[in-house]
């Protein structure tokens, strides 16, 4: 089987062009002797790359130098403790948007340990800002900028909430501009659109970082990383090497500008399918249809089968929902390619023409 | 340059054949059409690797089913915190020997929230396990089987402690048969002798998994893991897919007892070159002496650089000690081949002739 049309919702594609790069370097680092993953941490070569990694996601998204930018393991999962655990105390009040499951689960690990006042919640479209429910005394207020799930994506980001503004970009990162000034902390795994899963960017503004408490383990502690360059232990190295790789390119294709005609013109593509069939469906509000994760029902749920069997045999993968929804759903990260929509959208309507 | 002799400490030398199936794989896995890392961990491919990796560990310890086997993120490090969360209870004492750095290390971050007692400390051998001073009441006993700084290792393992035995086996695992039976919990960072940084092998006795607390992070969490088979969320998937590899390569070449002999054969080359010479030195009481780690000094400090720059020109590279310590350290890991010790031994040979 040649390369398939991979429409994986992360684990997700990666720039063919960085793949044939690691692929190159496997066994022998630019020449070094030994396999990047054979290094250590610490050593020049390492170090080099971990450096041009930051600096190459600093010059993509234009971060000063009152951020951090962490490499850090664990996933958003384990950024969903370390959040309020580092923004705010025992006792304290912390702000969340709930857009569906991935909010959910934000806002289940915060409430272990802290009051968390939800300010709107709606599973189809992000509630209007001026209708949101504030308190007068959070900490911070957090949102998912996009579900993967349920395919609702923030159109724009909210400013001037009064408290600092965090948000879990895990499945839009690198897909559109962000200023960053606006934010205090932005965090985002790395497997759907910076490489391979086990690194996770934690940009967090230094001021912000007090100590997680006395009895809190070192590794959920953002100062030491911060000071330490994230290298407090032995990071995940490849995933990290493999994350600036993507930066290059994305720097190369023409940066995050570039990402986000691209994520509109190949999300158009398919949603315009979907809105001219009387076969396939979609529950979003049109406003905050997600730009990456096109998620879509098809009227007649017996036709599901036959619709992924025919995909594959046109050598598109990985194009259903997500087990807790069922249905589909296109990722579109920057690793997918225009002629995988192009593909895609073919099927479709060859499978409308046929079936509806 | 051809590959180098590396003795890196780690991420360590990783065996070749392990590296040439990987880079043959990258961008096409097993004519999946997709990389390996560009697909759900939730993929019917990638629960297969998942799940052969988890049975090859489990062939080449004969773990019992008694035990989970996790592949989790965040290191050792945070291992010295989770065992304490889950093995114990606040206001719990627990006993932990300390034989160096990382045993330091494991006991200062398990003091951020237990009372820790330390039966016995050196930093040249392993204290007689007679003579270590014990409590009544601790919840587990904690070690640290090798330390690769110093090049401490336990020589044998004790039993029948009275207590659940916790061992962090990090950069000895799988050189040397271990009975699990007589273990609570053993703990192995990927990076030295199963593969790449960014997966830690958590082997725990399902009945002493405690909840950690309400407090705690979910992701801090053994029995989560445990019941979620290691993807309570994204697992760091190459790092699982490469330890997999590993394990199949170490089976193939003949398990852990295979292994412990090229270790004893590998290190007893180098430490004949330190005890037949002048001009090298180690100061680990014999008994106690690394096989993985072999840590030396040169008598004249001022001939380390010209050491290590004609090491280079043999290439043979990654010797310097930690930069705690300096001094010399090869590290004999499984990736390591009989033909790199070999060279080094020629080098340290010829340049003791000539400089000695």
């Amino acid at each position: 089987m040649p390369l398939a049309y991979n429409f994986s919702a992360g684990p997700a594609a990666i720039p063919e062009p960085v793949l044939l790069e690691i692929q190159r370097d496997l066994l022998n680092y630019k020449g070094s002797g030994t396999s990047l993953m054979e290094i250590s941490h610490r050593s020049l070569d390492f170090v080099a790359i971990a450096e041009r990694a930051e600096a190459a996601l600093r010059k993509l998204l234009r971060i000063g130098e009152e951020y951090f930018v962490l490499f850090l393991q664990g996933g958003a999962s384990l950024q969903f403790a370390m959040v309020p655990l580092n923004l705010s105390q025992a006792g304290d009040t912390v702000e969340y948007v709930n857009t569906g499951a991935w909010s959910t689960k934000a806002i289940a690990e915060a409430e272990r340990i802290r009051t968390v006042h939800v300010v709107a919640s709606s599973s189809t479209d992000v509630p209007e800002f001026d209708l949101w429910s504030r308190t007068d005394d959070a900490q911070y207020l957090h949102f998912t900028s996009n579900e993967t799930i349920s395919g609702v994506q923030f159109d724009r980001y909210p400013t001037s909430v009064g408290v600092p503004l965090v948000a879990d970009m895990t499945s839009d990162f690198l897909t559109r501009p962000v200023n960053i000034g606006n934010f205090g902390l932005v965090y985002a795994g790395a497997q759907k659109n910076a490489g391979v899963a086990g690194v996770t960017m934690v940009i967090v503004r230094k001021d912000l970082c007090r100590i997680a408490g006395k009895d809190e383990s070192h590794y959920l502690n953002y100062r030491i990383h911060g000071q330490s360059g994230s290298m407090f232990n032995t990071p995940n190295t490849f995933a990290w090497y493999v994350a600036g790789l993507v930066f290059e390119w994305l720097i190369n294709e023409g940066g995050v500008d570039e990402m986000e005609r691209r994520c509109q013109e190949k999300s158009r593509l398919l949603y315009d399918v979907i809105d001219q069939s009387d076969l396939y469906d979609t529950a979003v509000e049109s406003s905050f249809r997600s730009k990456v994760n096109i998620v879509f029902d098809i009227a007649n749920e017996s036709l599901a089968d036959e619709f992924t069997k025919r995909a594959a045999a046109a050598n598109i993968i990985n194009i259903r929902g997500h087990r807790s929804v069922g249905g589909f759903r296109a990722s579109l990260y920057n690793g997918v390619s225009i002629e995988a929509v192009h593909a895609l959208v073919e099927h479709m309507k060859s499978f409308e023409k046929e079936f509806a």
